[in-house]
């Protein structure tokens, strides 16, 4: 394209090997305001990015490179696509450039380092920044967004089950104490490393928990509620792989303090506002592939029988809105683009 | 085979054109002791089994023929592998002359017909036997299923919900009034009838909950727990639509009501006996292709950070233990012989 | 969008229930030059069209309309993506309203009526313009799409198998009495329409030839073979299905009649301006997913241990390239847009 | 199980850990007359079978051990589910012992040393004994496998490639220098080893061929045919990855030399006394799922139009007939059981 580029977002991509990071850089090649200017990787540094990932030939001529920290502190925007624990090192020496910065992995998402060294098994290197980084949920944190020098991009579960209860949680609605998240992932949630559960052969034709004694994603999600709620909620939040490349959907219970709420009309209004929140029609379920390739979630909630149990359902694609379409949604906000800028996409049905 | 067929249980299908009848006549034509001696099929008359179902091409030469209760009365054993509402009508006739029955739909399986009929939109037509008919799960009927006349095989997810709930139910250990049941499934639950949500296209790469406002099996789940319990039980039950052919994951969740509990020893020791319930070691996650194509159902238990909610996850193959295996072990125990008769099949892994 | 609708194409579509309709819809809500005006369906008239398909929620609200050739004649350009013999009884009708059309469905691929009659199984009711009809393949049609009244959007199988085929046969290289075309489709090729041979159960874990006596798409390959070859070309074509949503690889297999051809320029040259096909560098094979979602074509060619036969392997998306996205690249060639408008999504991978 | 062991044959598995072992323990804990006395596996060593493959449980308490060539050699036969070049290092030794042999890798399928060295990239150790090994293919050398010391278990793609074609060949039917064979394999033909390639999210939704300039299984199939042949045959063998676990379809293509041969004819009488191979009627064609699990390979011959091409479709379980389900068969002949024995498994449908 011939576009001119004279006033286009700058952006660096760490790491760009993983899913996360093809997604990425699936999103920034169509997105008409940035302009990628280099794409990490040490062990695939001269390698063009389109040889590993034919969906891009014809979309990119970059090649890999080694991370070098001139080279990055000469983007607007730098993007870590990274291992957790990578960008953590990087990111002081980004941001006292000037550069600012979108970490897709967990480095910045919990603000208790000791919280994080426990789940998360090594020690923080870059606890000053803990405090100072937002949490890149637009629909909790959109304001602080927009001025951020680093945004920690939420994790995948954690997005659909954030987004789920927060109505509930925001207004008191339900028992906080006893909330349960069964939430099922598409398998590319997993990543594109090299293991044996995640062949095909293995993960076809099978559907299984794991993480059941506890996830990674619990703490952030966590923390995430206990903020809404003003106090800490007791959470079971219960991971299951199933056999399909991308989509979460997160079932979510939780025992209602008060009748004769009107739970369509609650959820409907708290997202009135939100470009890439969908609260289906009373009655609709939602489902993964509506919003495949989208950066759309979508809710559903019910209260089976008149009973007192409240039901949401969320769903999102794991690699877009609950990754790479949420970095994006948040380099929009931080560039004071329009929000949708480059991510109008139809999820891609069937 | 050669084998004498003279000691063999006479056996009659009725209805075997779709998945759980084609299953029945996997196990059928393998059983050392059954005799086969005719599929029904109103539609399909004339019609040699192997030529729709040809898994089973050099393993039988019966043809479907139309149903007729003189020659299904000549059976020792009946299965009804029919739509809802068939076996009623029929089974009065044939356990008059002196047939037992093995229902594979819902017929028999709800003691109050009134509900029966909310649930399943007809009236019953056989009420006098629902009393007698007695349900075919034997890790709690075994006795009863033993000298039976009309049997009702459970249903699928009722199978996986209520093996994993039991332990608790009957030692009183949870708050059974906000009993969680979140229960996925693979696709061949729905049947084989030409539908559009269950085309390949629609199903594969998503990922769905259905009937969240109500499911004809949450009944029979709430009956048969709420006779353990002693009194009702409150019960959400979530079905969810998992993009394989068969297995259903049942993840479970109740708030405990005591501490110091040793859950896996509980769940241990009231399944030490069964043969098709196996508990798996403290801490390891059952998956649902451990059980492919066998009659087995593998239950974990877990209290996740040592919180008060407990977890519980029971996989089963929704077409074996979930239907046709649990019908041939209920037919193993009305004819007295070793209740693992036909049904040792190892699990197809990968 | 508060694009300017002046310049627009208005834009008719009838039949949208399908799934080459759903996918017109998805390029066309999103393609900066289309104004979508009606699209119909005599069965769901009245209900909004992402009530039916999800993912367009938030990107249209125009809903089913009965066909009616009032409003459908005040579109500039018509699709057809009906089932075959609907378009044949209403294109004269708009043509002489001044509408152009675009057929997805097979009415006009064939020149020979008797052939159409005999393949599709029912006389041809608008043989008078059949000579007219352009033949939708942009790679060797583009100047008479241009100007085409009525254009014939090519099948799926044919578009992998002549643009596989093209570069030896126009260049007389292979023995064309001899042609073998193994060709795999993905599931969504047959259709929305609710059938036991596509439901999940049937079609995951299965992989199948099928029509080996005979396919459709047989006399419409050899058509355009014969027409580029000048005479009658001997090919057998055998489609299969494979358990996959999208995709279609044809691997074609012919005898080389001279050896020393350098096939890989031969195809690079052949194709080098041709947008939507990609000839990969030698030595590496296409994948289905590579062009998942996206309009692109993907062709290697090789000639094993230097022997005489050629093999060739092309790979498309077969409601993109293999139909929707074509008839967009015709819709662009017929309105003078940048022939690449609105078709530049990068393929979905993983 | 109580059964005498007495008489049954003592069966050692070297490498129990790929696809191909644990597929072969399926069958052996099942097996009336095997008893399974050790499994190797040095880097599982003191871990239950069960342990790593949970349809095991319940089935066997055996746990891996160190390969100890003393322990081995009390075996009657021992099965290698190594990688190729580990059974040739082992065998003479074993062989010395008086241990019959089946190898399920490739070493001893080549009768040329300098030929397997080319494909498999490494010298040969046991050049002696590839004369002597015995290519376990039990259509074509029953008798020679039954005083086997040493087997060569044939390669997934061979069995149904060869099998397909042999009728042909055996009677000189077609130009057999210009064979085609066009074979798609589920990815569990793979392996168990941790690639990129064969994760789910890169291998579901995908189709595509690879190893087309040259597959190892390629002077495998040669090799057969050409002893069949009475002298050297052109074949074109392109493999393709399926997005399945198990099955593999050969589709077969070549020119015939005569008309008026009646197809069907020859194949089924070629086969009428082959349990293992299911000549379908004519017209039928066969589908993977009909074999999965099962031991049978299914084949339907075609001449389209009448023309000169004959199509032959051949499908196998790869892990059964194309690996664990064969060297079953191979051990029966060797010690004169019943060829069937263990070995009558339905296949799962769906």
């Amino acid at each position: 394209m011939t576009t001119n580029t004279k006033n286009k977002i700058k952006v660096g991509v760490v790491g760009g090997t993983g899913y996360t990071g093809v997604e990425l850089l699936r999103l920034l090649v169509m997105h008409p305001m940035a302009e990628l200017r280099l794409v990490t990787s040490r062990s695939e540094a001269g390698l063009p990015v389109a040889d590993m990932f034919p969906n891009l030939r014809g979309h990119t001529d970059i090649a890999f490179t080694v991370p070098d920290s001139t080279a990055l502190a000469e983007c607007d925007l730098v993007f870590f696509a990274t291992p957790n624990g990578t960008a953590m090192t990087l990111v002081p020496e980004l941001v006292a450039a000037g550069c600012r910065v979108i970490d897709l992995a967990a480095d910045f998402r919990l603000k208790d380092s000791a919280l994080w060294q426990q789940w998360y098994g090594m020690a923080h290197s870059c606890v000053d920044m803990l405090a100072e980084a937002v949490y890149g949920m637009p629909e909790i944190n959109r304001a602080a967004i927009a001025t951020a020098r680093v945004v920690a991009n939420p994790g995948c579960y954690p997005t659909a089950v954030t987004l789920g209860f927060l109505p509930l949680i925001e207004n008191a609605l339900v028992d906080d104490q006893h909330l349960i998240a069964d939430a099922k992932s598409g398998v590319s949630g997993a990543g594109r490393g090299a293991n044996v559960p995640t062949l095909f052969a293995e993960a076809a034709e099978n559907f299984k928990p794991y993480g059941v004694e506890g996830h990674r994603h619990l703490p952030e999600i966590r923390q995430t509620l206990a903020l809404s709620a003003g106090h800490a909620v007791g959470l079971t939040f219960v991971p299951h792989l199933t056999p399909m490349i991308r989509g979460i959907e997160a079932s979510l219970y939780a025992v209602l303090k008060q009748s004769n709420v009107d739970l369509h009309a609650l959820y409907t209004e708290r997202y009135v506002n939100e470009m890439f929140v969908d609260v289906l029609p009373a009655g609709v379920t939602p489902e993964t592939r509506s919003v495949r390739g989208s950066n759309i979630c979508r809710i559903s909630v019910f209260q089976p029988q008149q009973a007192d149990t409240v039901v949401v359902s969320a769903v999102i694609d794991n690699l877009v809105k609950g990754a790479a379409g949420q970095a994006i949604h948040n380099m929009n906000i931080m560039f004071s683009l329009a929000e949708t800028t480059g991510l109008q996409q139809v999820a891609m049905l069937p």
